[in-house]
């Protein structure tokens, strides 16, 4: 291929199209009219954002993403950029006014998303076509993505910001780093990305289902983790994180819960089976823990069953505490609190982090004010945050119990995105 | 999923692992053992090229990579990290010194690696022992990985630039871009890497050869794209480059080769068909033109025999002339040179670029001095890298004659990766 006109597409979005018209249908990635219609949705998120944050203009300035993305682009630009490219949002009496200026060759491509009033294609170089659009606007504030603390505000490289600071010579003093707007952007689901969340969830709940029709006495761990994997084949999707514990099936009481990926151990009667599993569909994930027990409902152990109802109980009081407005931390003590009073050791981590294109998807923590998680747990929770909760005791005989929940907020609390887990799920085999 | 140990492996990598026992082999990703490997090898140049450089040190500071990778960094660290990590290569007597410096739950993977003399795995936070490190070193340079021009060597964020800066607060002023080294380092294919991207060609010819028994006239260029992405899909290989030109498919006189994509144009006899066509094998490009003539070898026209001879020709001047030490545009114009002596017009693009990791691996350019192309050309070739040499000519009648083929700078001048087309490819259906 010649070295004529870069122009690349989403790799994994250009063969989903195709994986329709073929056998194997890959369906991991974000198919790219669902990519454009959430860059159209957050899109409409900027200007109250810009103006609660005190911003008079935000420039995204990229290269080459496919190589050294910026985490924020493809959300609200839906796709990758070859050539130097500045993606400007200036606060104006009319609204915020969003100009492309991108390499003459790509220019095409960005009109054709419908994202920005203004699309130029510059043939030279970036240079003087954007310090023109500064000088008309003089903008007070200029935000840049960059930050100490959080890698999705840091999508800028150093290079690219010293190459900006030369360009825009005489606004250095105005720079201000847009993370609080990136993580109000990253973190707030639209409605297509709940929607999408959401499927993942279903697909994941569908698989639990399958694979419980297929579990047999003496099974060993690894040997269900197979079963997973070749359901997620199917389903051509991919797991939400590193492999060798997505999903991490953990049998009976010997196994510790902090092993990485299942073991020879095998499930058993009256013992428990606890599985961590989430998949990537169409480029968003899920990510729930549920838990089986090889008997009937009658035949759980008291200790079991106190242990199950504490963890549910948890979960229910943190669901029913949580609404926008409220820190990550306060949330965190509810179900903390809980499992204390109930006379467990707490849990080591946090009850629950946000759901989004990465199982880990960063911003605001449901965490304790803990040194290793600093400031995040501090967050403010907002309308639209998808979180986990997650949280599990340790019984004396019977091992861990630990479920995990994913939710939306809503305007005054939130919503399961599926339907949780009341009781084991019961295996009388 | 719990935010206790956060620890991602690669995704794909691992697909493959578990790829390989079910029906389904995902082939597009390099395997661990691969990567690790190559990274082995990468590591064996370090030493010369910091010589080279005149570094004294050399820091990859980094954080959840896949987030936000630094280019170089699996090329040399074989894989992904999570919390924020300094790998650090100190010039000593000995030679050179490689700490890995990571979070402590990272440390046990880096360990393993044996890619380190020492692996530190901090608890509290990276500043103290980063900070000890240096101090106890005191070098003379500290190369960071940033650039104004280059996307390869530009892997360090603004963000984490800023933090480095803070913690070596007394050594800012011996900060230099680790640019030049960088750009050998990827650019120096090692033995692995040659061996993967000639199986990239291989397995390119291989379906070349596979779809020219399965054309037949009046097939138009988008069925015969089908053909191709069928093809890729039975090998689990992804397209080298975005998938809507790749293959490109171009059937006779009236296809422009700028044309994005295949069109309706169909296949007939006394044309000619054009293709560009590359894999994405173990994580690895190839990137090779071919052309068929439907009907005899004595039926070929005059006029685009000449064009034919023409292409093929300027490739082999450029072939018996290339070698390390010279400049990339001395190579573009034994080429051109030849093109313009035969009555063509010169071709609007480079000669060739790199192949590696991606398709356009960035890198000198055997490209002329045009603006467009910056400094560039005017590097200098080194052994072990990888090239295409690609041109093309129109004729009045026939179209565009276009061939591409992939070489490997030896020490005292060239190798084919896979046999160069010598003939068109003669389908007479």
């Amino acid at each position: 291929m010649a070295i004529l006109r870069v122009k690349k597409l989403d790799y994994l979005g250009a063969s989903l199209i195709t994986g329709l018209l073929l056998p194997l249908v890959m369906r991991y990635s974000t198919p790219s009219n669902l990519q454009l219609q959430i860059a159209q949705e957050k899109q409409q998120l900027i200007s109250e954002l810009m103006e609660k944050n005190n911003f008079a203009s935000w420039i995204i300035f990229v290269r080459e993403t496919s190589v050294n993305p910026d985490p924020i682009l493809e959300l609200v630009a839906a796709g990758d950029i070859v050539w130097e490219s500045a993606f400007i949002f200036l606060k104006t009496k009319e609204g915020v006014h969003k100009t492309a200026l991108v390499g003459n060759y790509d220019a095409e491509a960005e009109k054709k998303k419908g994202l920005w009033d203004e699309v130029i294609g510059y043939k030279e170089g970036i240079s003087e076509p954007l310090l023109e659009i500064i000088e008309k606007a003089n903008p007070e504030t200029i935000a840049i993505n960059y930050s100490l603390d959080d890698v999705i505000a840091d999508g800028i490289s150093h290079g690219m910001f010293l190459k900006l600071s030369n360009i825009l010579s005489q606004y250095v003093e105005r720079f201000v780093s847009a993370a609080p707007m990136i993580r109000s952007l990253r973190g707030i689901k639209t409605p297509t990305e709940v929607e999408l969340i959401t499927k993942a969830c279903e697909l994941t709940e569908e698989i639990n289902t399958r694979v419980t029709q297929m579990l047999s006495l003496g099974m060993t761990e690894l040997e269900i983790q197979e079963l997973y994997y070749e359901e997620m084949n199917k389903e051509g999707v991919k797991e939400a994180w590193q492999r060798v514990s997505c999903p991490s099936v953990n049998a009976g009481p010997e196994k510790e819960l902090g092993h990485l990926g299942p073991s020879e151990l095998k499930i058993k009667k009256g013992h428990t089976l606890h599985n961590d599993f989430g998949v990537k569909l169409n480029g968003y994930c899920s990510d729930i823990q549920r838990m089986w027990f090889f008997g009937k409902e009658e035949e759980v152990p008291e200790e079991l069953m106190h242990a199950y109802e504490t963890v549910h109980e948890a979960i229910t009081k943190a669901a029913e505490y949580i609404k926008p407005g409220l820190t990550g931390y306060s949330v965190d003590k509810i179900a903390r609190d809980h499992v204390i009073i109930r006379g467990y050791e707490e849990y080591g981590h946090a009850l629950g982090h946000q759901l989004g294109t990465e199982a880990h998807d960063g911003g605001v923590l449901l965490g304790p004010l803990w040194e290793r998680y600093g400031d995040i747990p501090k967050g403010e929770i907002e309308e639209g945050n998808v979180f986990t909760l997650e949280l599990h005791v340790n019984t004396k005989n019977y091992g861990t119990v630990s479920l995990e929940e994913n939710v939306v907020i809503t305007k005054e609390g939130c919503r399961f995105l599926v339907p949780r887990q009341e009781k084991f799920i019961f295996v009388t085999i």
